[in-house]
């Protein structure tokens, strides 16, 4: 039978990276740059199931029952706390809603906002997965320039005489994926200011945000923000582990609201088992101390990572030291097809994402996007030699 | 500020059900026969704190990180397995893909086949928070009647050819929620053979299969299935426990793969933890003798619920005593509107849910929904007694 799916199933595209993650499993000899997983060896194992054992013996009835949409208070009002005392926001609880990851955040937030037809702003390039939540519900996704400060003031207001029927603007302030910068103040204060105005929601995804290794943290876009147009949506994907599943957004209590009524129809509620057990590692453990730990590990891939690419790599390649994240954002400078490239790769045993996967229109540049921080320093040292080694021939 | 949400929001409600569980958790005196919330007393905690613990400890890198979308293989393979040995389905691996519980298979069914303004049939009355996921997707949601035996074949026909866009059917054929009546095995046949002829897509939703008091299984509508059209969603919710949220959607590979796809940018996966302890306590439990204690704490509580309205209920009431599942339908019989009934009855200390919350068109007929399987015995009786006091004020 041919069946009849919806429309949206023909712009909605599987994910490379996901894709990239079932051939690797099929494939373990491959060393793979592709995928943003964080370091496996600095997932806290033994507390972690201590903590399990522990939540289960006490809080067993709860942890496996059905719970609220919105997810556990305690853990609600932890993130409120941090970000409030990490970013400049001022949010309470009820601000807060526990997601299935930050990916269902992104979702839940396009499916109460969007309209078939309805344009979406975002970074050129951004994270693929993202434009395919947008493309589910029918937006026009529309790439605006950025430059080493952010998104371009210019280009957003040229943008917004063109397409007024803006909803939503998605960007990822701190070490964009994949591009790897970081937004001034400045610039994050007049996006806002330009948000307010227009009233376009901006969704802040924020990531990678504590994963920093030079330089001093900036505040969320919300520090600006008069009218309650920006959300903030975070992950404890890169900063615990991501296997637990619990992201969260936060905003206007209205908006929360209806993103709550989304969710229990997307997916009733997140785990409760391990929205508790994320709780208690936060209350037992000394999580700065543990992200302390992976940003000084993070930090010496990336430095190994760079110095076997000035060895292995052709010298005509570009790229800008990221100061912090899971990835290196490199432009080869020649006219190649980054996918039979890619192709080549991984029968060379490595893999990588082109950097067409990024881009609105899905144009080849000849970028590559490489991570840095899911192999240990040998793995990254033969994998950079392999991938040279392509790239020379 | 007032925002502009998506259309959707108009027609999205939230679910009484869910809202009573907030409302419960925040006055914990309050007697319940709302929500659908298994027996905590058997959830198995002592097993599941060892088996968390062993699959963290011995396979924690795993546990803790991304995985695959469709879900861990051996789960899956288990799945497949057991449908094809109980409901006459005919599955491998590839045809099961793990969702974050039965919910999100729901909507992501939805999100692969509706267009705006598709139609979907539904038995009325049905699972309320299923009908929001359809709305989501702008559908128009059509009820058809049923009997004693399911579906009524003349009703679909009538139904259909004033409604020919119809895209999907969504059936409870076991222990249907909130009626409690299983469909019989002809007249699975025969719906499923009007599906194959004009080429509808069935969402068998089956999360009370298992849970049987009486009489023998019936097969699945996909053991009539010639052309692919079925889709079998289960759950282990009801037979494990629901906070784990593992659920599962089952079909053709071709639909399974689009599914794959919008699961990407729904919540990239399900949880890594969880999963694995869900497959390790199937590998070394007796799941059965696990359900065989549901079933008979079930059926005893059933009774006992029985037994006390027969005491305490106004003798106008009628109801058909159910056969499988965790609810009782009952009909009033007379002019009453419910929803006061309804906040009556919180005042006095116990809840339930009104049945105008599962009619499409949300009338008020007089029914109501109690639950019997979350609460012991004692509470059972004490808060039929308070009902039947409200009942006959």
């Amino acid at each position: 039978m041919n069946y009849d799916f919806a429309t949206r199933m023909s712009v909605v595209k599987p994910s490379i990276i996901r894709q990239l993650n079932t051939m690797i499993k099929e494939n373990p000899g491959t060393l793979t740059f592709g995928g943003g997983n964080p370091a496996p060896e600095l997932f806290p194992i033994k507390e972690l199931s201590r903590i399990g054992f522990e939540v289960l013996n006490q809080d067993g009835r709860d942890a496996l029952q059905y719970d609220t949409t919105d997810g556990i208070p305690p853990l609600r009002r932890w993130i409120a706390n941090r970000m409030n005392s990490r970013q400049q926001t001022n949010y309470g609880m009820n601000n807060v809603l526990i997601s299935s990851g930050a990916q269902q955040a992104i979702d839940l937030v396009a499916r109460v906002f969007l309209n078939e037809g309805d344009c979406v702003f975002v970074e050129d390039p951004t994270y693929v997965t993202a434009l395919n939540a947008f493309r589910t519900y029918g937006a026009e996704i529309i790439g605006v320039e950025t430059d080493e400060d952010g998104m371009c003031v210019n280009a957003l207001e040229m943008s917004y005489e063109k397409h007024p029927n803006v909803k939503l603007m998605y960007i990822i302030p701190d070490f964009q994926n994949p591009s790897t910068k970081s937004w001034s103040t400045e610039r994050r204060r007049l996006i806002t200011q330009f948000a307010c105005e227009h009233q376009i929601i901006i969704i802040e995804d924020n990531p990678y945000h504590e994963l920093r290794y030079e330089g001093s943290a900036q505040p969320s876009l919300k520090a600006f923000d008069t009218q309650g147009v920006v959300l903030n949506l975070g992950s404890f994907s890169k900063i615990l582990c991501p296997g637990l599943r619990i992201g969260w957004v936060a905003g206007d209590e209205k908006i929360i609201q209806k993103i709550n009524i989304s969710k229990q129809s997307s997916d009733l509620q997140s785990n409760s088992l391990t929205q508790r057990m994320v709780w208690r590692y936060l209350e037992t453990q000394d999580i700065d101390e543990h992200i302390h730990e992976i940003c000084e590990l993070y930090k010496r891939r990336r430095d190994v990572m760079i110095e076997a690419i000035n060895c292995f790599f052709p010298s005509t390649i570009s790229y800008e030291v990221p100061k912090g994240g899971l990835f290196l954002w490199m432009n080869l400078n020649r006219n190649i097809n980054t996918q039979q490239l890619f192709q080549k790769s991984l029968e060379n045993g490595v893999a990588f994402v082109p950097g067409y996967a990024f881009y609105v229109d899905g144009r080849d540049n000849g970028t590559i996007r490489l991570n840095f921080s899911s192999m240990p320093e040998s793995r990254i040292l033969d994998g950079i030699e392999r991938l040279g080694t392509v790239l020379k021939h």
